[in-house]
């Protein structure tokens, strides 16, 4: 690919959602360079206007000929519309970097954390698969402790914002948290999956299903979170366990993490070293000064927060971690726009 | 002792606070016998009335003296009050249930969840110690796994209500989440921790810290969990580790609990038939019809709730739990009047 003058024709795919308007401020704020913006969404949402950068942009219906002159197309509109178009996309010469789950275990798409294992994105065939919110973090968290001391054993259980489900979803805690205050009716219609048949009130309440279930009595986003991040770490003899919870706060995803290392020898100062010196992932771990990261202290932040760095009291190569990311962005779009620099600046387009 | 005509001369401490409340809501929901009922405060609180039954009692400043003739006492004023005044009611003659952490480790009191270890209670002294909410829920639950299948790991990430820090905490979380949907500043005050150097605001947030950090970087309500489930089960060679996190709902602790049994062969059936089979425990586990228990769900109730009962994929004798209750019944209230009525039941007095 050629780069224009300006920049690069960017199709944003979901433009209208939760994630696609964090793309768009990310792509902003990262001042990326575009030659010419294409918004693009479901046929329900097309006809709306979004501004960016002070011009004001009619959202259209994505279809095959959209992606007409596309060099990156950024998928946020959902696994269906992702298996529907990314390939065609593809086809008229664009690279996606798909924030759906359609493409996440296909062993021809890469499935990319820039800090984790950027050169995978090198590999690709096309489509480049952004990994789901609550993996991201974590494994961007655990990689240069896995890099310095191996790593064998993950436990973790998620404490999840409602924005992972949507933007209904963010409407859905907002509408039933004043009805519960008030002492009215909470009448649960999106939570815990839009589109299950059981809806349960997420205000002042923990939901443990996040996704649906699997035979196996894991929920997909479980079963998510233990192959993408085999996937990622390209590592399958990491065991990986997880437990995912939905919680009445906005944004920001917590996880209370369970690790077991290589290297029994190790302190907890050697960890938190190894945090400290790693790109995008900031340790907040003070306990005497109750310093330790929250979903509102990491929200509308690029960067993986850390705290609560412990050794287990009974295995000398177990430890525990608290970490702290914003879903929206580098759960989602933060990710995929690195992912999008990392294709130009590499030559990998 | 002798029991009275009508039934023994009961203290309840604390009466005005959020567990002393429940405390006295159990007492008539189970028909205690009581002859007669003394509700004593500290002296901030005394003067206070509180209806009982229909009748209307005052408050009054618990001093030694208050227990002259009282044959049970219930306390849960905090534990410099339990401190101050257990053994000025033992030796009155009372025998004492104690609510705080005062005396839970102390080697000479039992620390009884009574369908765990309700033998020591006849061991007792004068006291007998009622376990934190956390650990009594999670214990319960796991009683009938260990009898039957041995148990040497448990790894357990909290979701704790705020109701459990007190009648202030509710009160934060309340007005702290109507000034978040108003757009108001948050003003934290209380949570964390009540006197502590800093607050954070738990609505809509998530707080990695209940009570004060240790030396090891373990909260104390982590070293709770740790070391009074060794106590109660039985067995210091159990490996406990714990993460303990306050969340934005009022009532029910909910716990995602990962244990390691002796037995690699039993199943996922093996341990839900465990926990259907024990008393005061309920199992609420159908994946496919998403049936699994919530705070909001278990709030109000006795009993103890599982749920998300899952086989490890990698560890055959690893199994996962998603285990909730009422954190100021089961947690607290029940489980002292539990204990009093095994008292009286066993001749234990």
């Amino acid at each position: 690919m050629v780069m224009t003058t300006k920049g690069y024709n960017v199709a944003v795919v979901g433009a209208t959602g939760a994630v696609g308007e964090k793309m768009l401020e990310t792509l902003k704020k990262k001042n990326f360079p575009i030659n010419e913006l294409h918004l693009l969404s479901s046929k329900r949402s097309a006809g709306k206007e979004v501004e960016f950068k002070g011009e004001t942009y009619m959202v259209k219906e994505a279809t095959p000929e959209s992606f007409e002159g596309i060099q990156i197309a950024l998928f946020s509109a959902g696994g269906s519309v992702s298996k529907q178009l990314a390939h065609e996309a593809v086809k008229r010469g664009a690279v996606v970097v798909d924030n759906t789950s359609a493409f996440r275990m296909d062993p021809d798409v890469p499935l990319v954390v820039p800090e984790v294992n950027e050169n995978d994105i090198e590999k690709h065939n096309g489509i480049i698969a952004n990994p789901n919110c609550s993996t991201i973090q974590m494994v961007a968290a655990l990689k240069p402790i896995q890099d310095r001391f191996g790593l064998s054993r993950i436990i973790v259980s998620t404490y999840q914002a409602v924005s992972g489900a949507g933007a209904k979803a963010v409407d859905e805690l907002q509408t039933q948290s004043q009805a519960y205050l008030n002492g009215e009716e909470l009448n649960p219609e999106i939570l815990p999956v839009g589109g299950e048949k059981h809806h349960y009130p997420i205000a002042f309440n923990a939901l443990p299903q996040i996704d649906v279930f699997q035979d196996n009595g894991y929920t997909f986003e479980e079963v998510k979170m233990i192959n993408e991040t085999k996937k990622i770490m390209h590592d399958d003899s990491i065991s990986v366990a997880a437990t995912c919870v939905r919680l009445p706060f906005f944004s920001a995803h917590a996880e209370s993490v369970y690790i077991e290392v290589d290297d029994a020898n190790i302190s907890v100062k050697d960890i938190q070293n190894a945090i400290k010196e790693a790109d995008g992932i900031v340790l907040e771990d003070d306990p005497a000064n109750q310093v330790y990261p929250t979903p509102l202290s990491a929200a509308g932040k690029a960067e993986v927060f850390v705290g609560r760095v412990r050794k287990d009291l009974d295995h000398d190569n177990g430890f525990h971690l608290w970490i702290v990311s914003d879903n929206l962005l580098k759960g989602a779009a933060w990710n995929s726009v690195q992912i999008a620099e990392s294709l130009i600046k590499n030559n990998w387009l």
